[in-house]
């Protein structure tokens, strides 16, 4: 069951069945979501010798040895240390990829593996980010890209997707109705390239997890913040770090902080009750409208995984109100920085938790900043 | 008359007078442009010990040992292989920094020496990504900075170099009245950060050439192509390997190909007719509107240095035609990189040089992508 090469296997978290990653599957046929089980080895001298990237660690992703990788040249994103009164603070500038935001990592790894399968169409739903990535890669494997996206999406994010020469399908109602759509036709045989779904879009995310312990030394910070809306870089921070700890690397894991914007906040309304009940549901929130629409995601449909990984590290949730996203996002394209709304929450909770005091002088904190400003400036 | 540290002093190019660089001049008081002269030395055994990107080569920079950085993180830009029929291809993705575009270079560079005179406050005149990499350091340098802009110019570019603090100034009428109001007040005494005028700007775009030579197996191209309007990329790749070659690390220049949009071509005329009558003018030209808006510039102010920098590579210059311009920036979408139609003159002009046999197949060659295409998209 396990690829001969890279020895990963997909397994269902619901019926725990296994299945070969050389199968096509984006989803157990029981509805389940599909993990990887990815052996626990980091061969670091051989991956050192190799130029920075997230390329650098193909050894650990579930790729063939002969798989050449699909490429639009990912560089080492920065590492940027700024001075910083509450603690040893760097900014993780992981939207330095061509498509604008960190999604690049999980597209790459992705449509690889895709080009790998011999699939020749791939399927995603998508507004904004995931979805200029996919046409992107897809573009660059000469795979055929089908992007669902919801009627009322910003005319610019629709134009970036459609000028990779992707298929738009423009789906009219709520998000959910889209979300729908592109579940229909995923069942129906196409492919799903899902950002959410797909769990070789996580193998993707995951490398930013091995170039922040690079880029430290080969030490892990004491804190990472991310924002958090389906959890593709939470998760990935989350399997990345879990994969050098059980790879001998590091001895404790990073306390990962999730932060949401307050106005659609359900994976924070939940870690917050279920600290107090043991045990994680996820309500059924009243969404308003956010500023941070990368993360406005009412049902994560990893949600219980992203908790849980959360609590693993004992790290924590955060929820940021609307003002101070906006005065975040300002005060740091004030500082030369200019990104999107949804990576400024994640520097407004880290001012939180200063102020509470969970972050201390002497800790080591990394913010991820998700996705550059400048496509909508 | 030399920085004790750097050894590196600045000269007129008219009257050949000598300048401390501790001096914040940016033009000779006879009115004549300013170079810098950088003592020929590489000290490549202490440079390769840092992390990849343009501060690994701070020892050939003309800033003091104590200078801190002014840095927004600059990662080494990727050296992308493309598989292609004419030659053996890569691109440079020298837009992969926060502000969008490779004058991130020059801005880093120019606003650490800016800091390092105690300069409080700096001015440039641009509308477009110059502006905005100015703007972004100088907040990053906590320095005031104030753009000059045509009332014409696009607001979403406007909006970026708002968002970063600058001052704007908008000007009616033509882009040269831009240019002239910025230069009174230039003269009058507020320091001009200009990326025409200003040779820290090229030490900074110059370090382009150095990550080519490293990334390239400490060996250079045969071609190096790159959109030219005013000359910061061209000139930075020219002093870049010159000072490779003086250093005595590489024995030969690549040949530089300088790209421009017909519409606007008077370094292609010039070069032409040069190439004829053994001399250079520049001719007034009747400019036509072109989408390649970056390069749009009627009158180069370096544009002799330019012309001469191309012929000493055996170098050339072409001009590409609207349509092309449009056709390329689309077929690379296609592939997956959206670049501004800016870069997407080099690319064109690549395929010119193939067609007319001056690029071999045995050849490896360079095209420089200057500017992202997701801010307008």
């Amino acid at each position: 069951m396990t690829d001969p090469k890279s020895g990963a296997m997909l397994r269902c978290q619901r019926c725990h069945a296994n299945y070969s990653v050389q199968q096509p599957l984006w989803a157990c046929p029981c509805g389940g979501i599909l993990d990887l089980d990815i052996p626990a080895r980091f061969p670091w001298q051989m991956m050192r010798s190799r130029p920075p990237g997230l390329w650098r660690y193909r050894d650990v992703l579930p790729l063939a040895h002969s798989t050449v990788p699909v490429s639009l040249g990912e560089p080492e994103t920065p590492l940027l240390d700024v001075p910083n009164a509450g603690s040893t603070l760097y900014l993780k500038l992981d939207y330095l990829f061509s498509t604008g935001s960190f999604k690049a990592r999980g597209a790459a790894v992705l449509l690889s593996k895709v080009r790998e399968l011999g699939v020749s169409s791939v399927l995603e739903d998508s507004s904004g980010n995931a979805g200029a990535a996919i046409a992107a890669y897809a573009a660059a494997a000469d795979v055929e890209a089908i992007i669902y996206a919801p009627d009322s999406a910003s005319p610019g994010k629709l134009a970036q997707i459609m000028q990779y020469g992707a298929q738009l399908v423009r789906v009219p109602g709520p998000r959910s109705e889209t979300t729908a759509a592109a579940l229909e036709r995923a069942t129906q045989g196409t492919y799903y390239a899902s950002h959410i779904w797909n769990p070789f879009f996580l193998a993707g995310t995951m490398t930013v997890a091995f170039e922040l312990w690079d880029q430290l030394g080969h030490r892990v910070p004491d804190w990472v913040i991310a924002p958090v809306g389906h959890g593709t870089m939470l998760l990935g921070l989350a399997l990345g770090f879990e994969h050098l700890r059980r790879s001998g690397l590091i001895g404790q894991l990073p306390r990962l902080a999730g932060v949401q914007a307050a106005a659609c906040a359900p994976l924070y309304a939940s870690f917050i009750a279920g600290v107090q009940s043991g045990q994680y549901t996820l309500p059924n929130i009243d969404a308003q409208p956010t500023r941070a629409d990368g993360i406005a995601i009412s049902q994560p449909v990893r949600w219980r995984q992203i908790l849980e990984a959360i609590k693993e590290t004992g790290g924590t949730m955060l929820a940021v109100q609307e003002s101070e996203i906006g005065a975040s996002q300002c005060r740091w394209a004030r500082r030369g920085l200019l990104m999107e709304p949804t990576s400024a929450t994640a520097l407004a909770a880290y001012n939180l938790l200063v102020e509470s005091g969970s972050i201390a002088p002497m800790h080591t904190v990394v913010v991820v900043i998700t996705g550059s400003g400048i496509k909508d400036a």
